[in-house]
C-alpha cells in the first residue's frame, strides 16, 4: 500500500481552525502524483512516452469523519480499486495517529489528443499492471 | 434557484491548462457561503444569533463532464437537496454557457460546541425554513 | 486606472479570521490577468499573436496595512508604474470601503522560447503602447 | 540555518508549467510555521503562554530567479535578519539542487488583542532568544 504523510499547514486551514475541505481533494492528487513518480511514471512520462494528454478526473468523493488541525501529521494511504480500459478508481485513507479522519475516492481516465480533441485512451500494458500490482482484494 | 458567476482564474488552472479540479470545491464552498449571506445568515451569525460553530461538512463529490479553461465564464447553481434534523444536502451545477461541465454536491451538518465538544446541533427553526425554500421539487 | 472588485471568500481565510497573505498575492495576479483580458490581450494571445512564452514574475511585494476578512467587498486597482524593454512593473492598491489595507507590487518579464530556452523578449509595440496607457503620472 | 524540503506539487503549478507564483509566499509561511515548531512555540502556545493573537505579517517580498517544476525536489532556508520590540524579519532562500531559484522575506508582528481591537505587543523575551539565536551575522 503506497502512502504519504504530510503535516496540516496554517493556510490549508479556515477560519474555525480546521482543514479547509477542499484541501483533502489536493492532498488526494498529490499522493495520486507521488505514487505515479514511486512507480516510474509521471504527468511528463505519459506525454513522452505513451502520447497521453494527461490523467483527468471523471469523479472524485470525500467523506469527512473527524476535524484536522494545524500541525496534525497526517498519513495518506492509496489503493487501487478499479482498473478499466481508459479509467482506474482510488480509494485514500487519511489518519491521525490510529484515527481515520476522511475516506476519499478518485476515479481517473487516461485521455490522448487527436486531432485537437482530448478523447479517452487505452491504459499502456505497462501501467496497467503498476496499477493492478496494487489493486485491493 | 440560487447562482454565482465567476471567471476561472489562471492560477485555478493546472499545467495542463485546465481546472485544477480541487478548485471545483472551492467554489462550491464559495457559493455555499455567498448563498448564506444572501439569506441573511452567515458562519458569524450562526454563532452570534445560534450558538452554532458552523457548518462543517460530512461529504462531497463531483463528477467533471468537459474540461474548464482559464477566463471560461463559470455559472454556479445551487439547490438544496435535503434538509433533516442537523444536516442538509446541497447539489451544484457547474455550467459554461449552455454547457454543463460539471455536477457536486456536498452534505453539510450544523454543529455546537458543549463543553469542550463540537457535537451535532439541530437545525435552528428559521435556517430550516431558508433551506426549505430552495429545496428543489 | 483598472479595477477589481471581489468578495473575500472563506477559504481564503486563515484559523485566525483574517485573510492568509498569500491570497492577497493570488488577486494581483488574477487582477492583471483580468486588465490583460480588458485591454484586448491575455497569456493565450501573447502566445499565437507575438510568439511570447507569457509573463512570468521578476519580484513581487506587498505591505500589509490592515487584515481583511471574509465576506469583505474588496477594491484592487492596477496601475502600470514602469515600462521597460523586456519588463513591465505594476501597483496595486487594496481597499475595502474607503480604507486601504494593502499596497503591492510586481515586476513582471516578457519571455520567449528559442531553441528550448526560455529568454527575456522585447515587448511588442502594441502591448507597449497598452501598459504606457495606463502608466501612473 | 533551519531549513525543510518539499516537493513541488502539480496543484501548485501553473498553465505555463511552472509554479504559480504566490505559492512561493505559501511555503514561506508553511516554513515559519514549521521553525517556530521546531523551537517549541506555535501559534496556540503564544496564545495559551503569552496571551498574543498571533504573528500577521507587515510585509513581504520575493525575488524570482528561475522557474521551479513540478516534482522539483525544493529546499527552503530560513535566516531571521532583524528583532525588533514588537516585531521582526525573515529571510528565505529557495534552492533546487544548488541551484537558487528564489529570495524572499517577510516581516511580522507581534499582536495581542485589547480591549476588542488588536494592537502591537511586545515579543516575550524567551522568544526573542530563539529568534537571536537564528539571526544571521
Amino acid at each position: 500500500m503506497f502512502q504519504c504523510d504530510r503535516e496540516i499547514e496554517w493556510g490549508e486551514c479556515d477560519a474555525m481552525g480546521i482543514v479547509f475541505y477542499p484541501s483533502f481533494f489536493k492532498w488526494m492528487d498529490a499522493t495520486f502524483h507521488a505514487f505515479t513518480r514511486s512507480e516510474g511514471f509521471d504527468q511528463s512520462s505519459l506525454k513522452n512516452d505513451y502520447g497521453l494528454a494527461g490523467t483527468p478526473l471523471v469523479e472524485a468523493g470525500c467523506q469527512f469523519l473527524r476535524p484536522g488541525r494545524y500541525y496534525d501529521r497526517l498519513v495518506v494511504e492509496l489503493t487501487i480499486t478499479k482498473v478499466s480500459r481508459s479509467s482506474f478508481s482510488l480509494a485514500y485513507g487519511f489518519t491521525i495517529g490510529d484515527t481515520p479522519i476522511a475516506r476519499g475516492n478518485e476515479t481517473r481516465a487516461f485521455v490522448a489528443e487527436k486531432d485537437g480533441t482530448i478523447g479517452k485512451a487505452d491504459l499502456p500494458e505497462a501501467i496497467r499492471k503498476t496499477l493492478e500490482k496494487h489493486h485491493a482484494g
